[in-house]
């Protein structure tokens, strides 16, 4: 039996909570409980049993997952009063070492944008993990596995690369999405009409490589459709700077197959 | 009956072809043919019949329908020796304008992004039309609806701005998708992994608006995650210009609510 402590009450918590709770698949792994300030949140789906108090009531845990903002890590891991517990964060670019105070220590990381508005499906979710032992590294793949089908193994340098990559393929997607419903909504256009294409453009690149899958004015280096859209935009400064560097930067990559630089 | 003729061989003409093709909808449209300089791609679904070598075979046509790219589309309706036909377009950034030459012009542009690789769901995808007469506007409505649950009328402004806004959701969406397809491969991570997340980010916007579905380090301006992906895309000079510049409009953007100016 493998005991899990959750400490925090974010969104990555509150998922993590959820999932654990609903996870049938391994009878050999328990939510001890849930250390949470915000304990409302927790208190609509969780019996009031798992939420803890006091950080020594999770003594029986064998794992403690911290999921709190990347900057509270540190300090939290220094309130953590055990020293036989396996002691992981939930961070995407945070290193391990930021819980250096703690020998079994660890890495917990689901690759997904979470909203407590949104249920999410955990068994699609990739988790990468990270410890300093063997024994450490096959306790969370297990744990991990009770949540999702897609776990692997990724060193802090490869997980700060798999957070910037998704920055861009969600954070700064739905930055576009920002600015496309901007244009809409100066236009007495409905935003609903692009969520079919939005819906489309995801589903592309699920079957081909990005770089295929480009279309639009810009790698066609269709100037005039460029001009009519950079007349449109010139009463939204913002928009029309992004637009701008966003067409040349897909013109760059598209002529000079830009990439990393060889070290 | 509506006879409709399609003038054009890419992506566009190919999936309306299709989709008139295969619509049982409405009885009383019919397609009438093709006129293709690439025969080859129409050949395999089309019957030869309909593939058309001169454009006077496409006299019985009531509308015809100009699929090419924007820059022939005045080029192309000077070469349609009819008068009595409503010639349109199929442009979203083009002006109806830019076809004078036909006193009957118009224009019927599906919201999609097209590959020949990928079936679309014609259903789905929103049609703008415009006309110069209620009767042509009634015509296109009509044939658009043997397509599509989705048909408005938009003037040719607004269907500038649709097109605009489809950009950012969609052509730029995908350059952050090789941008950060780029990151990955660089450091051995593979793309899968952001697929779920990808899929997650689209589905986000159809729920919550844009702004509200907002996350990320950039949104919170935390520093110190920022710095840790800047530090990891310094060989990757192209990734980095963009990471910075977006960052910056997304804390923009949140901070001081810019949006177009006031006319």
């Amino acid at each position: 039996m493998i005991r899990i402590g959750i400490v925090g009450s974010g969104r990555v918590a509150y998922h993590l909570t959820k999932g654990f709770l609903n996870s049938s698949l391994h009878k050999d792994i328990r939510l001890e409980g849930v250390y949470a300030r915000d304990k409302v949140t927790l208190s609509t789906f969780l019996p009031s049993a798992f939420i803890i108090n006091d950080l020594e009531d999770l003594k029986n845990a064998d794992v403690l997952l911290i999921a709190v903002s990347d900057e509270a890590i540190n300090e939290v891991s220094f309130l953590i009063p055990f020293t036989d517990k396996i002691i992981a964060h939930t961070s995407g670019s945070t290193p391990m070492e930021v819980l250096s105070k703690h020998d079994r220590r660890g890495v917990f990381y689901p690759l997904q944008t979470f909203s407590k508005e949104k249920n999410v499906v955990w068994n699609e979710i990739p988790i990468a993990i990270e410890a300093t032992s063997v024994t450490d590294e096959a306790i969370l793949q297990k744990i991990a596995s009770a949540l999702s089908g897609n776990v692997l193994r990724l060193n802090s340098e490869q997980r700060v690369a798999l957070h910037a990559s998704a920055v861009f393929v969600a954070n700064f997607v739905n930055h576009m999405f920002v600015l496309g419903h901007e244009i809409c909504k100066k236009n007495n256009i409905s935003f609903e009409l692009l969520k079919p294409l939005i819906k489309e453009t995801a589903q592309k690149v699920i079957t081909l490589s990005p770089k295929e899958a480009q279309t639009g004015p810009a790698v066609r280096f269709d100037h005039q459709t460029i001009e009519r859209h950079k007349t449109l935009l010139h009463s939204f400064p913002e928009g029309l700077y992004l637009y701008d560097v966003i067409t040349k930067s897909i013109q760059n990559v598209h002529k000079n197959n830009i990439s990393f630089s060889q070290k």
